[in-house]
């Protein structure tokens, strides 16, 4: 089972990487661009074939590991 | 419009930072997850309304700006 986790931060928490993004955009000529935010985005492959199971696995391994939920969020999707 | 843009490393190309993400959850005891791959997550908010045009732009600056195409795919996914 695949799975796609997406690590972005939380609704007003600065984003200057992405304001860098933003500005590089418009700059180039693309003017309908407004905010821009990064963030990561995490390809897993795991042997669970469960859903449920593997979705609680993914939780567990966003809180632990890959998000710093103290001002990131997270989104998994889990793909068949 | 927003939309959402996936940059990520074609496959092939070696993702040392995916690799070590997979091995730090391999020693946090998650022992399903096999290959791991690290990538890059764009929200950008689009004034353009029309999808095919907004869809266009946004492939326009992956071209120019967002992906690195010798080494990097990109996918594009539009929200009304």
């Amino acid at each position: 089972m695949k799975a796609r986790v997406f690590v972005t931060l939380k609704n007003g928490v600065l984003d200057p990487q992405g304001k860098a993004i933003g500005h590089a955009l418009n700059n180039l000529g693309f003017e309908s661009v407004g905010e821009v935010r990064q963030g990561k985005l995490i390809e897993v492959e795991l042997s669970e074939t469960d859903e449920d199971k593997a979705r609680a696995e993914l939780k567990d391994m966003c809180e632990k590991l890959l998000a710093n939920t103290v001002i990131e969020k997270y989104e998994i999707e889990l793909k068949a």
